[in-house]
């Protein structure tokens, strides 16, 4: 493998969005005296998220930057959770809360040992501004910020796979995509970049589980510091 | 003022071009047997890189990376200056020298100093891949890439100046572009963003002089440590 690109999913992969949005959501709710089982509503608000996606990737609707599609759902998810009271200035609140999550223990030791021998960037369905301040919040020290908005279209669309060996003018195979999503990995093995395997057991919450690493993956690691150690 | 972003010029603004091309050139003329006035190549070379432009911005031609307007004018150059003995792997590596070129004294410093309460992008006719090199080799700690090649045209083009507040959603006036070459900053304010002017006397070699700050912008600073202190 002669690899110069490597290129982060960023939700679940990199990030812990659940605890962060729970947080947010126990915040927003304090502030307006609401209750209501918070991580429950972050998973509800995340479960909105592939079939948002699909209508822009279906042609149902045209190409939205994730924050606007966020504060769609989010309205939905207060409707279903009873959190109305929930007023504008909190819901875009709530909405920024994507730019601020907490990263995995392993990520910025991770990223940072990656870092010395390629260039490392996320290639996420947030968009460049979401990814930016997440990234300077986190500590996150990549070297550009490659996002589905660069393409206008979301994740598993290829063309979002080919900007990194577009931007680099490199051939595919020497971008490595690093998910512990496999349809992302197979989203990207298929516009020809080589993929790896991180599993996050706990990204849907404690006593969750992880897949096993696909038979076709080109590597697979327990974190980023093992990737690292691989590469 | 109330700035989140800050997006800086970099040929010129931030890194000395002139001295690394020069000593690009001499290594490639060395190795080739060559002998020239390497400076007055590199200045040639630079001399070339507005009517280049210009041919995008006035729609003779359709928009083509920088890299790729780089190697025809170096074509060009090579002709001029008697370096027809250059071959393709030479003029290949002197395009890349483009990708690595040395940061004015002030400026890692004065980047990271800026960097501590604002967003910072550089905001470059270089492409992606060119800027997100040349930053990670001189050790430039933006927190994005953003280049003309996202608008797929070149400054002074109105809409590369729009791509920060666009990305940020934020308005233009909360953007500062910093520059050494007032026609950047006038393109800037013409489209809503704030302006910072910084000298750069020797951008075109010793004995150089820079013009005094323009009467409508609205900040000038020595250097990026100073226009820290402003900040």
């Amino acid at each position: 493998m002669d690899i110069e690109v490597i290129a982060f999913d960023v939700f679940g992969t990199l990030v812990d969005w659940r605890s962060s949005i729970t947080d947010a959501f126990a915040r927003a709710g304090r502030a307006a005296g609401l209750t209501a089982d918070w991580a429950a509503a972050a998973d509800a608000w995340r479960s909105r998220y592939y079939p948002a996606m699909a209508m822009v990737l279906n042609g149902e609707r045209e190409f939205q930057p994730l924050d606007v599609l966020h504060a769609e759902m989010l309205d939905e998810v207060a409707a279903e959770f009873g959190l109305e009271a929930l007023d504008g200035a909190a819901r875009a609140e709530l909405v920024r809360a994507w730019h601020q999550l907490a990263p995995w223990p392993d990520v910025v030791a991770g990223l940072a040992a990656l870092r010395r021998r390629h260039i490392i960037t996320p290639l996420s369905n947030g968009g460049v501004g979401l990814l930016t301040r997440l990234a300077k919040a986190a500590g996150l020290p990549f070297d550009c910020i490659l996002s589905a908005e660069l393409a206008s279209t979301y994740k598993p669309d290829r063309r979002v796979y080919e900007l990194p060996a577009a931007y680099f003018d490199v051939p595919a195979a020497q971008v490595l995509m690093v998910a512990c999503h496999p349809s992302d990995l197979d989203g990207a093995r298929h516009a020809g970049l080589a993929t790896a395997y991180i599993p996050r057991a706990h990204e849907w919450g404690p006593g969750g589980s992880a897949p096993a690493p696909q038979d076709w993956v080109d590597l697979a690691a327990d974190d980023l510091m093992a990737l690292a150690a691989l590469l």
